[in-house]
């Protein structure tokens, strides 16, 4: 696609949504922008921790960790077994490779760069070509409610392991906090030829993100196709717990759950051949693809996917009160 | 020695000092206090770095690296590879294990502990008996005034290698500082029995320790001998810039002038049989021993002579104005 200018912006949380972004970012380099999910951001150690960010980074610079799919790659850890040997904290995982990264990030949020420089600075760095770009640059801390009580993201996430049932999930700080300017823009670009949300947790990863006041109204507002993956396949999640959290939050675990939660925002939603059988009914056209991302080729074809369905989107008549770009030029 | 409870005091800088804490160490247990400078601690990528205590506690704790005396034995240097690649700061060497040490005493600095606290904690985690007591809790920061300009500590020593030429060395913050409870019952203790000055560099490790406002006046109010162990050999330091400075403060590298710096604060000065020849010239009386310490043999041999040393100046009769206990006790 040589001169191809069009421009894509993913939503993405940690790992789920980084081997989407990775598929995105192998076809478009530059033309990519990754929003990431900054709910599970959190102090530790005195650390400032973006987990999110830096699965992202990770993924797209080749250095992630494949056993793990967070951390990174030939890592060693001698500093969690010095960190046990003096009576800290060893309950979240930090491998020394990895901790350059909080270490590094830490030391220039202190120095008052904001969260949006500093991870333009470290995706340079390891030479990432697809602008990484947390969600907002103010704190939003995600928690958890649950039946024994409420958890920081992370104490429910890593040090409980996900097992206490969710009640309800909140994005503290959202109310106050904005998106960027380097969002803004992304989302408003005149290249912009599609938004697709990544196959995250739409609770835990994606909603802090559309948490994030102006947010929703941007998408919105864009006149390019949007379009989700479902993070459900066959009625079971690839990993982690939004199966689990879908189930205790009272909801059906398949793809209609999911196309009903994200409702008007989408275009399309992208279903895995598994649910081939349900796609006609849902709310929202269905496309099907295999979403399960094994091999980078998957998460290739799967990006390639999700392009196409983007540029078919754009080519058909908006849905009421959609803008096309055909009509913004017009 | 079933039974005995003398007491007694090391003052200690780095690496020199702490090998003959460590030879006191092995003889004395818990009956060895050693006050450490912490006029070379630095804030250094948001970690409060400290790293005459932690020589200090490495060597005693037996976890050091042979190799360089600073640092962590089994070292290995992930972090600071990746430090390199993500554009952080590199000139000060931070190992993997060693990192933990600095994480968890920020970490415990900021949730409100004092030094004192923190470092005793670390000390039972590493299994030092000894008492390792940093010099204050107030920060006194050394700074180097050299024909280039004011350096802090690790700007001239870690950064600049000690290449510009001193012109004056400076305590900042020591005039407000004040030596903590510990050290105060310390030097106040009845079994006191010696204070050790080990043969770290006067000016840069032990003179900060002797700035803090009433370390000085406690040394000379106890009624125990004061003894100093000279960093200088034959003309030369063992390690490190002291014969450097030495000269470049314009004062003879020999172990009259490590003498004359301490002057009346001592009772004796243990000087190297290679200086035999200059000891009946000193202002204080000299004592001969083997004063290089490669072997761990050669630091207990040394850290006995000191403490025979103590005993016999204890028993003689004092010096004008100094008790003794038995006048205490009278």
């Amino acid at each position: 696609m040589t001169g191809d200018s069009r421009t894509y912006v993913a939503l993405s949380g940690g790992i789920g949504g980084a081997k989407l972004a990775l598929g995105l970012a192998r076809l478009l380099g530059e033309r990519l922008t990754v929003i990431v999910n900054t709910g599970d951001d959190f102090e530790h150690l005195g650390l400032t921790i973006s987990p999110d960010v830096d699965t992202t980074l990770y993924t797209l610079a080749g250095v992630a960790n494949p056993e793990t799919g967070w951390g990174r790659r030939d890592e060693t850890w001698s500093f969690m077994k010095a960190v046990a040997e003096l009576g800290g904290p060893t309950w979240f995982k930090l491998g020394d490779r990895d901790l350059a990264i909080h270490v590094e990030r830490t030391r220039r949020l202190r120095a008052g760069e904001t969260l949006t420089s500093v991870t333009a600075h470290l995706a340079a760095r390891l030479g990432v070509a697809a602008r990484v770009l947390p969600m907002s640059d103010e704190p939003v801390r995600t928690a958890v409610e649950t039946e024994t009580g409420t958890l920081a993201f992370q104490d429910y996430f890593a040090r409980e392991q996900c097992r206490p049932a969710v009640r309800r999930i909140r994005y503290d700080g959202a109310e106050t906090a904005r998106p960027t300017v380097q969002i803004e823009a992304a989302l408003s670009a005149p290249t912009l030829a599609g938004i697709i949300i990544c196959p995250s947790n739409p609770w835990l990863s994606v909603d802090p993100i559309l948490a994030v006041p102006g947010m929703r109204e941007a998408i919105r507002a864009s006149s390019a196709p949007v379009i989700a993956v479902s993070p459900i396949i066959g009625g079971k999640a690839v990993k982690g717990p939004t199966a689990k959290i879908m189930a205790e939050l009272g909801l059906a675990v398949d793809v209609a759950s999911i196309a009903r939660h994200y409702g008007d925002l989408l275009d399309a939603l992208v279903v895995d051949a598994a649910d081939r059988a349900t796609a006609d009914a849902l709310p929202v056209p269905a496309s099907i693809a295999d979403t399960l991302m094994q091999t980078t080729d998957d998460k290739i074809a799967l990006a390639r996917h999700c392009l196409s369905l983007c540029e078919r989107l754009a080519a058909a008549p908006p849905k009421p009160g959609k803008r096309r770009p055909a009509e913004t030029q017009a």
